[in-house]
């Protein structure tokens, strides 16, 4: 049986034909690497400070990062459903959040009713959880989707790592007691430390402050990163040990060189970073003030304990250019590129065939089809990413040279190698 | 080679696990077969008038009427993307429509900017594309993307049929000359009544008014619905004509019974319709005012030809209901089913076992394994509405019962046919 290959997306695709190609200039007023190159290579375009779309390129990279969430949100058991944006005022004002919340929330009055946008979603997923539970039977609960987020950010300067409309995974669990929701919250942050791991990132799991959302800590995932907004401290476990000490800034009493205060022997460091998830343990204080009760075995009413579990979608396609980038543009990891192949068709009736080749064998193709210069296609392959570039022309003579992004390596192999290789 | 199902999303779902199940009364407060089906069954939930929440059973309902579209769109050589939801007051300025169209949106302030949530997006494109094209060989564009829309409805009673927050389709194209818009405009009509064909809907295009759009006349894709809100007046073609004459009432001069205008020979008919799609073409009137140009190729600066294309997709789900549907519940055609097979598991292991097997065919069902009454179960099928239900009891004797939902008859099977039926 023929090996599936996973995540791909077939569709299609000409460079002549698709929406979005690579501009001459970097954009001006951007200063963050993942705008200048996203918008340079085509991926995204911006609306207004904070706002972007996402344009073919970057949609697909988008899906792609989303499907790798959602097998691993699937893999804890959690449901898939899609809750609204526009949410009524009466909701917000059972937490208290209305007031607490209304520097970062877009709130709204029309024809005498009041709303707001999303910002984040336990009160309308407790709303739901509460009309739909009466027993213990009923629990747990664990439900997520792929949504968008309103904030209202004063320095939306980061490119997609903040914005003032973003996408994110936002996961929401019940439990009965306060020992199952800490055995599945464990296992949720098992499951983004694979999805980060995925991606290709190193992350650390981070104490932290609340915010708008809990007095309590939470846990951030914070991807080591010079450009990243935050800053963390961590013990810098060797092989010895791993005791994974790490607090974010806001909230640690450490500093560079001091000696970690739980395992007491390595030293601390610093680092830059970018959060790329949150995870959120509640317990029963949202569900309290919602009234989210169950009965339990004995007949007792109880008050349920909830926990939310966020990955922003849109700041990983940020991270991902951050990260993974040289002077040339992108280098998307396998995984998440918006294609497998990028090939550069110098002998036109050739590379067509090739091109149809690959797309019937199920493997995803950029081709780039256009009468422009050898010179400039090659430029775009770099500036776009894609993991691998094929050239056909006259001087491969019947092969194919095949070079990866991340190297400077050329080779020449046959066509039927260059069927085989993306699937070994 | 195995024979590939299409439109598959294979997840693990046991009943016992599914967040969002039946529940025993019809919702009071509603009104619409829609609505009342969709909420007792499980698959929606209502936040507020005219917004809901798409329960797991409900979105995937929504992820394969999607994929279709989203089939059928490709096929017209268009790109998906994804653009905002808040836009900028600056950009609705441009057309007049901050103001022309201030009923229906929902505008609002906050730190002194103003923004607008989409209600449709055809400014946003048209800001994307002058960015992005500049000659006559950037032509044609044809973009599009599932996105939620914003409108205020005084009336939202119908149910997921008229929303204030819901989630379309809209395609937007872009071209050089009328002609080659009109050609398009067609070839995506074509597209539209592919996909209301694979929905299995009758659907006419129909003549009307544009609203908010175009002071010009637009066309409508209706399908026929005594539950629907809009009442039409078309040709009652029989096979001997093919005038397709058909009017919204809010344009028509013509009556029930009148000789048909156009054919000039059958009889004009009356019904009421539910609009599940609308196809705009603008000729250059936005492009004009946002200032869209190219270089045709003799160097002179000319205005771009501009259309709109929308299908409501949770206007779809309703639609799908109001038409499929008995006394017992919901009848999905399987090509939008959430499942294609519903077991019902009487007797343990062997369920678990057939289950299991499904599973690895690449089949995909929806298991009832819960501890409740044969009765229950299924009434909670015929509920649901999946196409097929199986059985597997004592009284099945190592065979297995298989009933289709639109059905009476049922067939007791082996369990290799059951495995293969669903393939043929």
């Amino acid at each position: 049986m023929k090996k599936k290959l996973q995540n791909v997306i077939l569709k299609e695709m000409r460079y002549s034909k698709l929406f979005g190609k690579t501009v001459r200039d970097f954009p001006k007023e951007e200063v963050s690497t993942n705008a200048k190159l996203l918008i340079k290579a085509g991926f995204i375009d911006k609306l207004m400070a904070g706002s972007f779309t996402l344009l073919p390129l970057g949609f697909r990279v988008k899906e792609k990062i989303e499907q790798i969430v959602r097998e691993e949100m699937d893999k804890t058991g959690a449901n898939e459903m899609l809750m609204p944006l526009l949410h009524p005022k009466e909701i917000w004002n059972e937490t208290g959040r209305w007031e607490t919340a209304k520097e970062v929330m877009y709130q709204f009055k029309k024809e005498n009713k009041e709303y707001a946008l999303s910002f984040t979603h336990e009160e309308i997923v407790l709303d739901i959880i509460r009309k739909k539970i009466s027993t213990y039977k009923d629990l747990p609960v664990k439900v997520y989707h792929f949504s968008t987020k309103f904030r209202d950010e004063p320095r939306a300067k980061s490119g997609i790592l903040r914005g003032r409309e973003f996408l994110m995974k936002d996961l929401y669990s019940v439990h009965l007691t306060a020992e199952d929701l800490d055995k599945y919250y464990w296992e949720v942050a098992d499951a983004y430390l694979r999805v980060f791991k995925r991606l290709g990132f190193e992350v650390k799991i981070v104490e932290a402050a609340g915010g708008v959302f809990t007095d309590s800590h939470t846990h951030e995932f914070q991807v080591l990163c010079d450009q990243g907004e935050d800053t963390i401290y961590y013990c810098d476990c060797g092989s010895s040990c791993d005791c994974n000490f790490a607090e974010n800034k806001e909230i640690t009493t450490v500093k560079t060189g001091d000696k970690c205060p739980k395992c007491n022997d390595c030293k601390i460091k610093e680092s830059k970073a970018i959060e790329v998830g949150n995870i959120f343990k509640f317990g029963t204080v949202y569900s309290e003030k919602m009234g989210v009760y169950v009965m339990d075995s004995s007949g007792k009413k109880v008050t349920v304990h909830f926990a939310s579990y966020g990955i922003g979608i849109t700041r990983l396609i940020g991270t991902l250019v951050e990260l993974f980038h040289d002077d040339k543009g992108i280098i998307w990891p396998k995984v998440v590129a918006p294609y497998r192949m990028h090939l550069i068709g110098l002998q036109g009736a050739k590379a067509d065939d090739l091109y149809k080749k690959l797309q019937d064998e199920g493997i995803e193709v950029l081709y780039d089809d256009r009468d422009v210069s050898a010179g400039q296609k090659f430029a775009d392959a770099d500036l776009i990413g894609i993991p691998v570039r094929l050239v056909i022309s006259e001087k491969t003579a019947g092969k194919v040279e095949w070079k990866e992004r991340s190297s400077d390596k050329t080779e020449l192999i046959s066509v039927e190698e260059a069927i085989k290789r993306p699937k070994a």
